[in-house]
């Protein structure tokens, strides 16, 4: 499932319009420069006309010395030959990432502890929130920790302080039941995916307190939902969803306390996912290797 | 999970507002009157002025012959004295099904044979069919088929004609992908339940083509709901629900495929739940044994 | 699921040979008392000559005032006139707790962050390790934290200061991934239940290293097991279990990862289910209610 | 998930000692002969000295024109070249499949009606069975059926029997829920795959009556297994497996009927997966794309 990560490991990732020798192109690029494909994962949305996305990794010893030359090949060949999008990712070098959270610790204390653990191949470089209630995990977890409130009225100005933290600094925002939404400008201007999650299976339940909503339905299984935030609330690309069994016997509170399990498993899944390249968006939806 | 049907074992199904003393009355009514409580199910909404559900299965011998008698005190302990509603039923009496199909065959023949090996306690008293295709079942099950058309513009005509059919000998019609909208009218005029497989994981993807919504929106998971069925489409109490994962490899028709494997084990379990009297109506929702 | 405890909530579990009356003498009492029965949950084993389970959950004014009469009867009844075990439990008084843990945190975690945030009705009293490694978690979730060092061939005297410190102030004794073998005397010693958790779908891969024989078996599903902790190892009444889905792309490290969040899962839910008197045994096997 | 079947579409399956160049070489061979790769999954078993498998299906006009000089080639390049095994597939060409079942038919029933929807990419050539039970399948989904039965003793004449029938006619062996042990001297004369259907979730519960089993040791969760049937019984290479939830109320036979209803799903999905060319062994375990 995951690849461990080795000095002179590299990740290419390609999308655009499929055609005929793509890969034999990739492999052609790669091998041509010494690389050994380790692992390769295709998708092709149709037989023909469809769109074609792929993520290879690869072994190449003294990868950052070869990498310009490497590009070169890729964008004459990738870029100008077949008009595709790609990018050569080092393993070797983390995402960074932000996590946002509000009171809730659940999603949180989960990214941290996976992180501590080594599970997650991410540098933390901010912990957000705007309460200080979860100050406390900055010198447990050794992470920095930032408190931006956010007033009444004011949240632009939130916006523009968490800016100034972020702008340029992260390749990932991750809200952890941050329970604040982002304006669409704020979204433009970082400039770097968010992905959020949200506690129902999408998409029933969108808006607030789908526990509620589902406890009123009737529903026979509850979820949660990782997606890539958009202007639109809730109808961002989905990552990943999974469900717990309920019953009548479960109050509104049981299910807040069931779902808190599924929200933190399906995030982390969603998160690991991100850092290790996996997750190629494909209009509203996601392909996830 | 099941009870095995045996003489003189019945069920007594208990609803109403909650109140002290209703447990104790009912053990002491079964007991007074010889039975042996073999299982005893309870569900109450709220500690104080909640509602109040009992599923009991109990054992007595000549069952029929003290049923009158049965009836008697339960009207008076349960029914005047505490205000419940309330229902004796003799495990030994199958319930009487029809099942409505249309061209799909997977639920109408997972039922089927669910029957033929002795799973569901039911009797099938009619398989409906507004087509010919699944005609066939009729002699290799030995159920009765009869083919009711539906023209367009003419559904008066075939809910007249279903009435006929089932009016008055029925417990349960279950529309095993019946592709077809009942009215309100035929409804009431039916006087019994009816439970619907809806191909998603409602709410979500309500009405048409729920498999291509769903493959629009890129949930990573598909599911089935098995309803009661309301004059509000799709809006019916739910009584079970399950989902499978997908991805980003599964086109609109594998999710059909895929999905069909859940919608015939969610209906299985919603039948087998009603036949053996563990459904019971709470608002729009259900109180599943 | 849960019930919440409120002033005056007891339960009443009554366990032996099963007979006619059981339930009606059960609820009679109560009833007698004043108590309201808001859930009752009962399991036979077989129709005659079975086994009889049941737990009800009352409410009951000044329970404490009252219990000494309530057991006089219960003892009357139950114990002298059918022969039954029973139990008389006030849901105020939560279950005292020690958690046994060694270097991994996960489940240790797990079980500190659910309870802090109210999930689980028990106290703390100990968290007892053979390592100092996770010491801070002593402040970090105020609960008090003994180091215990197992020295190569000297268990018998850890297991003399373990016992020195949790005789007769513990309900319970969770081994949290704790990578001891307790002998038989101490657990005879002790006098209280031992849930571990086993980091395999018992009884596939029963002793030391599951993972790595699930990796070379080639299984598609790694599970983990809680179960009551007797003197033969790995081999007592399961409690809970779960399963998650590997694949060959899986190593033995992905396995045990994957592993940890079935297990701080399936234990956490087997250490709820204790503390709500959820489970009793039978044989070697138990009925979780 | 499914590859549609069209003309021209191919698979070719690789698998060797792992090394730098083999997928260029692979995607270079496709390429040269004007074949469109849309699909490549690729697993290695190791970084350096590990196993390589690849599956590969293109797109190639008249593929079975150009089998021949392709072939010239993938023996030039990767049989000698990098000593791989490698065999290529028309997709065109369904399996050819022989069923064994004995008395129960839901395993045997799934496949028929999967199969004549159009899900499971093979030719059923027969279905062999000890008894006669079944025999009706044989005009109901148009498949011949041959009755030989085994005679206490005699196990000797029916394998040569089913021998005479099978022998280089068949791609593959599926043991519906067959309950007689086949030789070793049969598997090695009948020289292709035979998949079995397990009642438990192996390694638990080898051999007769898991079910019993299972319900005496009080598992929560009961499983399927489906396998490459090797001398050892029982002890074959994995395909596919997943498991249901049971609790104390289901009886050894509840937990009969629940595992049915996985039973059939592992198998088919197993079967499935082998139809189209999914599955790839390495040792006593299995790639499964």
């Amino acid at each position: 499932m995951r690849t461990t990560t080795t000095t002179g490991e590299g990740r290419l990732l390609v999308s655009g319009e499929d055609g005929p020798g793509i890969v034999a192109a990739v492999s052609a690029i790669l091998t041509g420069h010494g690389a050994n494909i380790v692992s390769l994962d295709q998708h092709s949305t149709g037989p023909s006309g469809g769109r074609f996305f792929q993520r290879a990794v690869f072994h190449l010893d003294r990868l950052a010395d070869q990498r310009s030359a490497l590009e070169v090949d890729l964008h004459r060949e990738l870029g100008e030959r077949f008009g595709l999008q790609w990018s050569l990712v080092d393993t070797a070098v983390p995402k960074r990432v932000a996590l946002f959270a509000s009171k809730l610790d659940h999603c949180l204390l989960d990214l941290l502890w996976r992180h501590r653990r080594g599970d997650l191949p991410m540098e933390i470089t901010h912990v957000v929130s705007n309460h200080t209630d979860l100050a406390w995990v900055g010198d447990r977890f050794e992470v920095p920790f930032t408190h931006i409130p956010v007033a009444r009225g004011a949240k632009g100005e939130a916006e523009a302080a968490q800016l100034d933290l972020l702008k340029g600094t992260v390749d990932l925002v991750v809200l952890a039941r941050y329970m604040q939404i982002l304006s669409g400008d704020f979204l433009a201007a970082l400039g770097v995916p968010v992905i959020n999650i949200h506690h129902s299976f999408l998409p029933a339940f969108v808006g607030a307190a789908p526990y509620r909503k589902a406890k009123e339905r009737g529903v026979k299984l509850i979820g949660a939902t990782a997606h890539f935030v958009t202007e639109d609330l809730d109808e961002g690309p989905i990552i990943e969803q999974d469900v717990v069994r309920v019953s009548h016997t479960d109050s509104t509170d049981d299910l807040v306390r069931r779902g808190a399990d599924v929200e933190r498993l399906v995030l982390a899944r969603a998160v690991q996912a991100f850092c290790e390249d996996r997750i190629m968006r494909d209009g509203n939806t996601t392909v996830v290797f």
